[in-house]
């Protein structure tokens, strides 16, 4: 029997959530799913379309992004994944899409304010933009250094991963993760509607305030602090 | 039998009618109804998917928020639709969302402009847009203040909850009511189309005048007034 | 057999179109069409859901409005079919909506420009935006008026509502016409795409060119002049 | 046997996918494909809705847009198609729609900025936009003409037909193409997901920078570089 088999089913399920929330257009995403026993995670085959996805073409690769089985080629932004696995140990799954209004901010190069009780329900602070990367680094081991250019902008924020579970990769797109891939997916569902929300409430007042402290501090604790009291 | 099976079969439809009137991501809303007679109204239990929402699930509380009957956490608004059963008499069903375009404008902190005659078939004011509430009262009881909010609100303007069935929580997302609760969910909907149009008349026209009030008036009360002769 | 049953049906069918097209919510909209043998049109019940619609319950009225058979109450629109039906002798069918963009236009009191091809293959003319209505009209016979205050907005353009088969009413919502009633709700669908389309125009260039002449001539003739070659 | 029937059955598929994908509303939209062995190309009848149609409905027409084969009149658009199809030889399919983000930018008579790289994995350049014709080649062979302007603009631009297979035909629509049909349909969802991130990305950031080399030629040549490490 496959000992993979489990992490590959899960991992299958998650991606194939993403066309079914809107996130993303033929192949423009990937999820995965970290086994840390195994010192392995799985991931969506490159290039392969959502409706010929199966349990069994889940690529299983090492935290240095080798293939450890499977016959596809793993998702081209696998490095980035990797090197999130490895650094920030907590993480148990990582999703990308080019969803549309997380992708505008992104392109947009600037973070996504915390303008409501929606943002605050998730995170404290702004989704962070990571600034483009260098020319060298571009030209260089491209995906891998994305995964230090999104822990780079954590560090410059002086951020905490597991508070704030998503990010803008400057003039790509954004990445989530979570403690299970199945919150990596619901963060990316969220990161769109935040991102949709906060584009519209600067059209409609183009000097919008940031939500006050009193408020963020209250939505993020009801939901995540010690004495929350949001879920069964 | 169960005294509260009817009330329950009814707010677990009405719940879940929103995700699918497209008003609610996630866990990101909830519907309750009262029952006067008995004292108590039902409310969708605290962060449960909505596939996963059954009649029995639901939870009966008394007007000061208390479980009378039932499981699961009753969700972490019910003490803001506690305090509006308790003071405004004549509500039967309350539907709280995150609704995208009405949450925009709550985020915004504007009241939505009466620009045109589908608002003016629902109510001749503007939506108002109730003030953040002070940090005291944001640390201390939260979602019981968010009631009074809610109801300070309508005594600033002199609006009448019975005709204005609407309003939106600023810096947070709207909350809707009616006679019955299939009333407030069909609220939930209008006042979103009601907040995209208006968004969408603004970047059109940026000056774009108020509806004229002999409009208002007519749109009004050929649906409302005593001599109505909208419907059957 | 009822004489009116082809015709109810007919616009039974219409009626069910627009929610499929997204251009209804609930039941804010309407569609008739006529028989001028006979005299009469067939039109929507006030206020009852798509969903319980049935050929039966379209309602047959005669030119003044006055209904000639049927149990339930028409349209509250049902005048200002009645008008246009009355005077514009070659239309056979009417479709009002809330349509967003449409909507969206005419409460921003604006007439549609002319900036592309979608628009010029349907019109050569810009959509006219008829203007509110004097109070003392609003007052009176509100909805035989509306059907008078589309006539004259075609009359102040020197318009042909035979080329022009739409039109915004100022501040309130689109009608549209047709020789056919499903010609009326293709319409409705199209000026819903125009208006969006020429929304996001002047968001992408405050200072759009509308259409050169020669392109309006060319996409309008080729569709709807004596050489047209589109279609079988 | 029909000896265009692999061709017909190939054209059928490609036009059903466009109402799927919604990138048409009625019959706004046309694809086609051809057989350069055999010297004809097949393509969507014109005004036939995308409900009525079969393999057996497609005009089978030679590069100068006259019918080979089949009953019914060709789209209105087909000698657009034949002159590309006659000029740029590597070409396997063309899809003309009127995809709403796209005819804006059109509309708008803009080139669509690169923005970022869900734009740059599928072109380096801008997406051009080319400007109208002049007066009398518009009363003169309209659609030949409008292959020779789409022609005009990747020269004027020194545009490579095959790394950039997308065009906005300025005041109209979008064309697009690829060396088979099915990458045409590909790149019609792809141009109106760049359109509408172009867009969204100016509305949050006016000043919005276009995309670095460095990331335009990395995104780029990881799809389609020599050295292309995406896909199976």
């Amino acid at each position: 029997m496959d000992r993979y088999q489990k992490l590959r089913q899960q991992v299958f399920e998650a991606n194939m959530q993403l066309p079914k929330l809107g996130l993303v257009l033929f192949t423009f995403g990937n999820a995965s799913a970290v086994d840390r026993t195994l010192g392995v995670f799985a991931i969506k085959p490159s290039g392969v379309p959502y409706n010929e996805l199966s349990p069994e073409k889940m690529v299983v690769v090492d935290f240095d992004g080798k293939t450890v089985d499977g016959i596809l080629r793993p998702s081209s932004d696998t490095l980035t994944h990797a090197v999130l696995y490895k650094h920030w140990e907590k993480i148990g799954g990582i999703v990308h899409t080019h969803s549309t209004y997380a992708t505008a901010w992104a392109q947009s190069l600037r973070d996504i304010p915390n303008y409501g009780t929606t943002h605050a329900d998730h995170t404290t602070v702004d989704i962070p933009c990571a600034a483009p990367m260098g020319d060298e680094m571009i030209k260089g081991d491209y995906e891998y250094q994305t995964g230090f250019q999104i822990m780079d902008a954590f560090k410059e924020r002086k951020l905490n991963y597991e508070e704030t579970e998503m990010v803008l990769v400057g003039s790509h797109a954004p990445f989530t993760w979570g403690k299970e891939v199945a919150k990596a997916v619901y963060n990316s569902a969220v990161l769109e509607s935040i991102a949709q929300m906060a584009y519209l409430t600067e059209q409609i007042r183009i000097d919008a305030p940031r939500l006050k402290e009193a408020l963020i501090k209250k939505h993020f604790e009801r939901k995540h602090g010690k004495d929350s009291y949001y879920g069964q």
